[in-house]
């Protein structure tokens, strides 16, 4: 089955909005085997409007409009396309005094406009929405399906999974969407794709779609069939031979962030973290304290842009920092140890750098970065030039950091075996 | 004059991508007063493309589209034009010579598939492209016109401006658009609506956008006419008016983010600021430090989640922690004077909270923040309950911070005159 969406309002023809809610249907409706062949932001007005629906019904069996439900006169949706399928308008008593229920128990009478909202194409079905005002509407005609649904995503989104989803399975042909993600760091985009490609080219009848996001690289295996069995066994086989490609540099097989699996890390291993930072200014406290219990594992960082700072918080020697420079693996190595040593905690994390635009030197660029994790049987130290303008820097040191812990648990705190590790 | 924008690319029809370069068409094509009518986001398949172009010639004068100008059997946005034009696909020699010469200069051979792009329908105006080897293409038929560029968004706008943006303005009304954005703290995006809706009704050709983003809300003002000093006027009134209705609220006049507002107010009194997190985890510390040269008024922070290292490093007595408890005003205060004078900075930040989703309790629910600013003179506390996810009161949190410290200098360190705070 092909569909079409449409996302319907004028505030999503200005520079400030996007459709995202196109995303999350594209998800659900790939999930069920239906194809989305176009999208459509149409604005408030009645003939582009009508245009959009008119063309959608010409060439699929299934729309998907969301927004202009509202009950102004800006909000179009519910007349365009009654009059479109030449359908009346009626009043339904129902969701009349479900809105004026709404209203009331807010305190406040229903303004006279809401109600529009109660107004319904004759032989439309209606689709509640207990988190708005506005109804949702499923229609069918002349061998097409069209839902209505609210703009806001908080809306949208759970009366499409609880009204609309048992429809399109009611039609549905038994064949879903299998999905997995997994989550590369410390390698380029063409680097894993040219080491993936030998493989994924041996499975015809999977999607694999390789995405570059800030410090990882994001591959998604999608595929359509009937059978979960062999969608499993397929799936695993490929992840499988994606791991032997690539070895240690997969960090996630299940989309989980690098900040998600460091905790669960973490957490496994009764183990404890602190971080003393200096280009990378808290990043690495406030993404390691992003996952909510983060207090039984974390227990405290610094930020010490001064060299005074360093010393006092961190206990690095200032003759280290005269004699190797701020930015230099042993005051890394210097930050871990002595972040470890004030916090008592498992591992101490040490983090100097040049971020820029300003700082850099022709010995030490815009970008240079040394990572230290300070452990109690010793110390790893990784020094390197990341490319990019101050917040990718940053981002990536921070990435880095996380990865470095990933590594030291995946190794029991030993060194990676040469021969398995991809990094490039 | 009308445009339709159309995105070519069968992967922005995944869940995975968004066609962001309308964004960016849509506030270039609204400063020259062309209003954007309908974007459509078509895959790599002839049959839609067509039907997308043939639908929008229809409607609009302006036609510009993004992708499907690459060498490969699936780039088809050329050849679907030409064919509907009905015009023919001529080598284009000039073309030819240069994408060759892009791949000798990479020492490598153009690959064969690359003469598709020097491919041009009879009659269209080469666009050059130096930054990726997809020249664009524009075309002039019937009264319309349309752009055809490539879909990466950095070769797409340095292309728009030297190429596309000439060509509109030769066909131009003199109209511009004048755009002001203001930036609102410490208000919901509805009680900052009531107070400054009875004026921007006042402008009947000023359209204004009210946004809500985290932490702030977003004022767009928007006018289009040909009298650049009917504009500036405008919209200075418009602003003066706001700041009457919005006192101290307004903290950006020109949609800088708080983060640089701070950063310049800190810069400008020569002042330094230090910070001691326990509920932001880093967060405060990571925004004042996003900004280039940030070592020159941030000294360094800490993120102390323990009660051990607040009291290390923040000198926050032991007795206290447990006579108020951590989530505290008296430990909001302790952190800031302690920061303060292990640093030496003019400012000392102390945060203390229930981030969530854990750690709640019925005196001090999750949400519970308290801010405090410490000054050579005082001291300033705030306690207040965020609602929303973790990520979202931490977020409020760091903001709330930040702007205390830009109200602490708006009144040089004094307290702001009842009246005319419109905090609510």
């Amino acid at each position: 089955m092909k569909a079409e969406i449409i996302a319907v309002g004028s505030e999503m023809l200005t520079p400030d909005r996007i459709d995202t809610n196109s995303l999350f249907l594209t998800e659900e409706l790939n999930k069920l085997g239906i194809e989305v062949v176009r999208k459509s932001i149409v604005g408030d007005n009645r003939d582009y409007l009508s245009a959009a629906f008119h063309e959608a019904l010409e060439r699929v069996e299934l729309i998907i409009a969301s927004g202009g439900l509202g009950p102004t006169e800006d909000d179009l949706t519910r007349e365009t396309v009654a009059d479109l399928l030449g359908r009346k308008l009626v009043l339904n008593n129902a969701i009349l005094q479900y809105i004026e229920g709404r209203f009331r128990q807010l305190g406040r009478e229903m303004p006279a406009v809401n109600v529009r909202q109660a107004m319904v194409p004759e032989g439309a079905e209606v689709l509640e929405n207990p988190r708005g005002s506005a109804p949702g509407l499923w229609l069918e005609a002349r061998g097409r399906r069209i839902a209505l649904l609210p703009g806001p995503p908080r809306e949208l989104k759970p009366m499409f999974h609880e009204q609309v989803l048992p429809r399109l399975e009611r039609l549905g042909s038994g064949i879903r969407m299998f999905h997995r993600e997994l989550r590369v760091a410390g390698m380029g985009e063409s680097a894993v794709e040219q080491r993936i490609k030998p493989i994924y080219t041996r499975y015809a009848d999977v999607n694999t779609t390789i995405l570059a996001a800030p410090g990882e690289i994001q591959i998604h295996l999608r595929l359509w069939t009937g059978d979960a069995a062999h969608a499993q066994k397929t799936l695993d086989d490929i992840t499988q031979s994606f791991q032997l490609a690539l070895a240690d540099r997969i960090f996630s097989q299940d989309g989980s962030s690098m900040e998600e699996v460091v905790a669960h890390i973490l957490s496994m291993n009764n183990a404890t973290i602190s971080a003393a930072e200096s280009c990378t200014g808290g990043l690495l406290a406030q993404r390691l304290t992003t996952i909510a219990g983060s207090s039984s594992y974390f227990l405290g960082g610094v930020v010490c842009y001064s060299n005074e700072l360093k010393t006092a918080w961190a206990d690095v020697p200032p003759e280290l920092i005269l004699s190797k420079g701020a930015v230099s693996s042993e005051v890394a190595i210097a930050l871990a140890h002595g972040i470890r040593r004030s916090t008592g905690s498992t591992l101490g994390v040490g983090i100097t750098g040049i971020a820029g635009p300003g700082g850099g030197s022709e010995e030490k660029p815009v970008g240079t970065v040394h990572v230290a994790i300070s452990h109690a049987a010793g110390v790893k130290e990784r020094g390197t030039r990341f490319p990019g303008d101050r917040e990718t820097i940053r981002w990536h040191a921070s990435q880095l950091a996380l990865d470095m812990v990933r590594i030291h648990f995946l190794y029991n705190g030993g060194e990676p075996p040469a021969r398995t590790s991809a990094r490039s």
